[in-house]
C-alpha cells in the first residue's frame, strides 16, 4: 500500500509565509494561536493520521461496512481507531468552546482535515458529518436541545448525520415526503426513508443523532414547507443517557464504487420521536450553513487524495527501474533507469502536485476568510469575508474534487498496470474520491450556483472579492521582470475570465440556460484563474528564498518550479475554456430532446 | 442496471453512406460482403450481445473470478454464453477461412467488436486474446504448429493467452527472466513467471495455448535476446486432443478495480514444454503483429464503453424527475421536469455522444484501411494503408481509450450519487474502461511511439497518409459557406497540428526529451483533429439528407447538432493542448528528482 507522509512543510509554509497566518493571532479568540502552536498542533495531526487512520484505509476498503442483527458494523480497527481519534481531542477541533470545543482556527482546522482525508477519507466521514451538524444545532436549535446534544457531540462520544435525500428526490428537496406530525408534548413523529445517509448507522459512538428534512401535516408544496428535525437513535433518559430505541434503522447499506469503510445507509424512521430545529417550513435555511461547511470539507476530500496520490506515484517513479531515458541511459549501472526519467511520467507527476499544492493554497485563503468572517471585530470587514466564502464555496467544492480525480487518475496511470491492481491502493484514491464530485451537491449544481446565484448576488458584489485583489497584485508586480513568466499568464486568464464574467451576466440576463450552459466550463475557469493567482502570489514569496540560507533543502526551488510547469503546461487549458464559453449554448438548447433517446 | 442496444443505425450510416462500404466488396475475397449481408451480420451480432452477454456484466462483475481446486473458475453464466458465442460463429468471424474462420472484413468485425465490450467487456478478453494469438501463429508459427493448433483456436474450442509482463517488467520487456531451456526433440523447457495474464485460465475452453516471451540459455541482453514459444495447458496427444498437463497453472488471480469477470492470473510455467514461434531471439517482432491488433482492439473498449455509458444516462436523464428549467418549468404538470432540460446535463450527454459517434467513424475508418492492408490487389494502396494503421494505431488505442473513461465519467455524473452506487451499472463502466488506458502500452508509450517512431519514420512518410486526405478535403469544401462552421475549425485546428509537428520535429532532433514532454499532448491534437475531420466529413454526408425522405426519423439532424456541438465546445480545448506543446518541456526537464520525493 501506498504510505502516506503529512505534507507538513508545504502547510507550514501556506500558513506562515504565504498568508502570514500569525494573523490569525490578532483576532479575537485566536490569541493563543502562535505560529509554534499551529505548528505543534500539525505536528500530532500528523501522527495519528499518518500511525492511526492510513493503516485502516486498504483494509477498510477491503472490509466494508456491514449489518449484523439490524445493527451496522465498521470495518476492523474503525472502532478502536475512533477511540483514539476522540481521546485526542481530534472530534472537536474546531467546535464552539461554549460546548466543549477547541475552536481552532479553520485555516489550520482545514489542514488537519486534509490530513484525515488523506490517511483515510472513508473514516472521515463519521466525525466530519457530526461538526457540520453541531454548527446546524450551535444556530438553530432551542437551548433545551443544545444542553442535551451539543456537549455528547463535540465529545465525539455521539455523532451526527444529515438526512436528505429521498429515492425519488435527490438534488430537488422540494419532492421529499418525509412527514413529522406535531405529538401533543410539543414533540413529533417523524416517518419516512431517506437514502445515501453517511454515517446513518454504525458502531463508533454510543447514540447517533440525525437531523432530518420532512414535511408538517399543513405544510406548503415544495422546498417552501420543509423543517427540520432532530431525530435521536436512542432517546436520551433524564439523565441525558441514550434512553429507549427510537425506530430509527438502517435497513441497508449502499454498494458503492469506493468509500467502502463509510456506511451510507437507507435510514428508515417509523413514528420516531423528533424535535423541531429552528422554524416551522424553514428547515432549509437551516441546513444551508451546514452545507456550506460540509461543501468546503468536501471540497478539501478532492485535495486530500490528491495529494495522496501524488505521494504514492511519486515515491513509485523514483523506485521503479524500466526502460532507458530517450536521451540515453542515466544510471548505466542499473539494470534499467527509474521511470522518473520519462518526461511524460514527469508530466503526470508535475500535474498532481501543482493541483494538490495549489488547491492547498485555495483552501486555506478560503479558510481565513471563514475565519475572518465569524471572528474579526470589523463589520465590513467581516461581511467582506462572507461574500468572500459565499463566493468562494462552490468553487473549491468542485474545483478541488474534480481535480482530485484527474490527479488521483494520473498517479494510477503512473503504475500503470500496479496501480490497477488493488494492491497498491492507487485505484482506492481514485474511488474514493469520485464520490466528491457527487455528493452535497453535484459540480454541475455548484457550477448552476456559482453562475446562477453567487454572480448576480448584488450585482457582482460577490465577485469583487476575488477580482479586487487579483487585479491589485497584478498592478503591483507587472513591472517586474523576474515574474513576468508568472505574472503574464495571470494576467491573460484573468482578462478572459473577466470577459467570460460579462458575457454570461449579458446573456444570461436574457436567457438563463445560456448561464447554465457555460456553468461548468465556467466554474474551471474560475478555478485556475484563482490557482494561478495563487501560484504566482506563491513565486512572490519564495522567490526572494532562492539560494539563501532560508532555502537549505530547495523547497522554494521547487514550488518555483512547480509554479512554473503550472503556468506553461496546465493553465493554457483555460484558452479552451474561454473559446466553449463564448460560443454559447445554442449547441445545446437546440439538440432535440428525443434524439438523445432514440438514435433511429 | 443500464440497459444496452446496438447503436446499428449509426453503424450502419458508418458502413454504407460515410465510407460507402459496399466498396469493401471489390476488394477480392471480400466479394459477398453486400451491405445487405453486412446489415445481416450486425443484427445478429446486435442480438448475442444485447440478450446473452450483456445480462451478464453486472453479475459478472459483483462475483468476479475463483480459483477452485487449482483451476480458474469464470463468474456464473459466462461458460454458458461463451458455448453460445463460440456455436454462433462469433469466436472465428474475422479469422483465416484457411483455418476455417469466416475471414469478415475488419471494418465489420470492428463494429462487431465494439457491440460485444459494450455489452460485456471482461467477457471479450477471452476470445479477443484468442484471435491475437491466432494471427501471430497463422504468420510465424511453423506447418506443423498451425495444423495442431488454429483449426481448435479458430473453432474456439481452444483459447490463448499473450504471456509477456513480468514482475519486474512491465513496459520494459528487455527486462524478463523466463527462460526456454532446448530438448532434444526440439522442443522447449520452459519456466517463469508471468503477471497480467488476461484470461490466462478459465474453465470456457478445453485447452489453453499460451505465447510466451522468454530467453534462450544463450541469448544476448535486453530485448534482441527473447523468443516465442507456443506452451499449451495440455500437450495436444495424437489424435489432437489435450492430454497430459503440461506444468502451467495459475497460482493466482490479480484483484483488480474493474473487469472483475476477466482472469488476470499469474502463470507459473515449470518446465513446461513449450514450441518455438518465428525466429530465435526475434520474439518481439512476432508479438509486435498481434499487438498492433490487440492495440486497436483496446481502443474498441473505450469507445464500446462511452457508447454504453451513454446510452444509460440518456435513458436516466429523460425519465428522471427532478428539479425545474432555469427558464420555468418545462412539463408543468408533472412534479418536477426531466434532468435533461438542465443545460450542463445536456453538455455531459452531448460530450459522450460526440465522443462515441465520432471515435466509431474513426475506428471504422482505420479498420478500412487494415482491410485494404491485407486485400488490397494494388501494392501502392496496401502500401499506403499500411503506413495509415502504422500511424494511427497509438492514436486510436489512447484517445477512444482516454475519451472513453471521459465518457464513462460524464455518464455516472449524470446519475448523480445513483452513479456511485453500482446497482444502476454506470460505474462499472467507469472501472472496466480505465484498464484500457494502462494495458497493452499505457497510453504515455502510445504518445511516444507516435512521436518517437511513427513521425519520424521515412520523414514523414505515414504521416502524409493523413495530412494529405486533411488536406484534399478542406480544399474541396472550404467555399462552401453552409459547411463554414464545421470546415473553419477544422481547418485551425489542422493548422495547429501541423505546427506542433514541425515544432517537434524540430526540437525533437536536438533533444528527445522534448519529443517525450510534447507526446501526450500531442497525441490528443492529433486524435482531435482526426475528431474533427471526420465530423466534417460526416456533415457533408447527413446535410443533404436533411429535410428529404431520407431522414424521417431526424437522424442526420441530430448527427449535424452533435457535429456543431463538437466543433464550437469541445474541440476549443485544442487550443490550450497546442499552447502546452509551443511551450516546450524546460519546466519538466530542469525539475531536480529528489523534490519529487523528499518535499522538505
Amino acid at each position: 500500500m501506498a504510505a502516506y507522509k503529512a505534507p507538513l512543510r508545504d502547510m507550514r509554509y501556506l500558513l506562515h509565509d504565504v498568508f502570514q497566518g500569525a494573523n490569525l493571532a490578532s483576532l479575537p479568540g485566536f490569541e493563543e494561536f502562535t505560529p509554534d502552536l499551529l505548528d505543534a498542533v500539525l505536528d500530532e495531526a500528523a501522527k495519528i493520521t499518518e500511525n492511526v487512520l492510513h493503516p485502516l484505509n486498504r483494509s477498510g476498503d477491503e472490509e466494508g461496512c456491514r449489518i449484523e442483527n439490524g445493527q451496522v458494523r465498521t470495518p476492523k480497527g474503525f472502532p478502536e481507531a475512533y477511540q483514539a481519534f476522540r481521546e485526542g481531542g481530534w472530534t472537536s477541533v474546531s467546535s464552539d468552546p461554549a460546548w466543549g470545543g477547541q475552536g481552532l482556527p479553520r485555516a489550520l482546522n482545514t489542514l488537519i482535515e486534509e490530513m484525515i482525508c488523506s490517511a483515510n477519507v472513508s473514516f472521515s466521514l463519521y466525525p466530519g458529518l457530526t461538526h457540520g451538524a453541531c454548527i446546524t444545532l450551535g444556530r438553530y436549535a432551542s437551548p433545551e436541545l443544545q444542553e442535551t446534544y451539543l456537549p455528547k457531540m463535540v465529545e465525539g462520544v455521539w455523532s451526527g448525520t444529515m438526512c436528505l435525500t429521498e429515492p425519488h428526490a435527490g438534488t430537488d428537496l422540494g419532492l421529499l415526503r418525509t412527514t413529522a406530525r406535531p405529538l401533543p408534548d410539543g414533540s413529533y413523529s417523524v416517518t419516512g426513508t431517506k437514502i445515501f445517509i453517511t454515517a446513518g448507522d454504525h458502531d463508533l459512538t454510543e447514540n447517533i443523532i440525525h437531523l432530518v428534512l420532512a414535511r408538517l401535516p399543513d405544510a406548503p408544496k415544495g422546498v417552501g414547507g420543509i423543517s427540520l428535525f432532530l431525530v435521536p437513535k436512542y432517546v436520551p433518559d433524564a439523565s441525558g443517557k441514550p434512553g429507549e430505541p427510537n425506530n430509527v434503522v438502517a435497513s441497508a447499506l449502499e454498494h458503492k464504487m469506493g468509500i467502502k469503510a463509510s456506511a451510507t445507509c437507507v435510514m428508515n424512521f417509523d413514528d420516531s420521536r423528533g424535535w423541531m430545529v429552528g422554524e416551522p417550513n424553514k428547515g432549509l435555511r437551516a441546513l444551508f450553513t451546514m452545507m456550506n461547511t460540509e461543501r468546503l470539507g468536501v471540497g478539501l476530500q478532492g485535495l486530500a487524495l490528491a495529494e495522496a496520490s501524488y505521494q504514492g506515484a511519486a515515491t513509485y517513479a523514483l523506485e521503479r527501474l524500466q526502460g532507458r531515458s530517450v536521451a540515453g541511459p542515466r544510471f548505466p549501472d542499473l539494470p534499467a533507469d527509474p521511470i522518473i526519467v520519462h518526461p511524460d511520467v514527469r508530466r503526470m507527476l508535475l500535474t498532481q502536485r501543482a493541483y494538490a499544492e495549489g488547491c492547498r493554497a485555495l483552501a486555506v485563503w478560503v479558510a481565513m476568510a471563514l475565519d475572518n468572517e465569524s471572528r474579526n471585530p470589523d463589520p465590513e470587514e467581516r461581511a467582506a469575508a462572507s461574500d468572500l466564502v459565499a463566493l468562494m464555496t462552490p468553487v473549491v467544492k468542485a474545483l478541488l474534487t474534480d481535480l482530485g480525480s484527474e490527479a488521483a487518475n494520473l498517479g494510477m496511470q503512473v503504475l500503470g498496470g500496479h496501480g490497477y491492481i488493488r494492491e497498491h491502493g492507487m485505484e482506492q484514491y481514485v474511488r474514493d474520491c469520485r464520490i466528491a464530485q457527487i455528493y452535497e451537491g453535484t459540480n454541475g449544481i455548484q457550477a448552476l450556483d456559482l453562475v446562477g446565484r453567487k454572480l448576480p448576488e448584488g450585482q457582482g458584489r460577490l465577485l469583487r472579492q476575488f477580482f479586487h485583489p487579483v487585479e491589485a497584485f497584478i498592478a503591483e508586480h507587472s513591472g517586474n521582470e523576474a515574474l513576468a513568466p508568472f505574472i503574464g499568464p495571470l494576467q491573460k486568464v484573468f482578462g478572459r475570465l473577466q470577459q467570460a464574467t460579462g458575457f454570461i451576466a449579458e446573456r444570461g440576463m436574457a436567457d438563463p440556460e445560456e448561464a447554465g450552459a457555460a456553468s461548468s466550463d465556467y466554474l474551471r475557469l474560475f478555478g485556475f484563474t484563482a490557482l494561478a493567482w495563487l501560484w504566482a502570489r506563491m513565486v512572490v514569496v519564495s522567490m526572494p528564498k532562492v539560494g539563501t540560507h532560508e532555502d537549505p533543502t530547495g523547497f522554494h526551488v521547487a514550488k518555483i518550479a512547480t509554479a512554473r510547469f503550472f503556468m506553461e503546461r496546465v493553465l493554457p487549458q483555460t484558452s479552451g475554456l474561454f473559446a466553449a464559453i463564448m460560443a454559447g449554448g445554442g449547441s445545446m438548447s437546440t439538440f432535440p430532446d428525443e434524439a438523445f433517446g432514440d438514435r433511429n
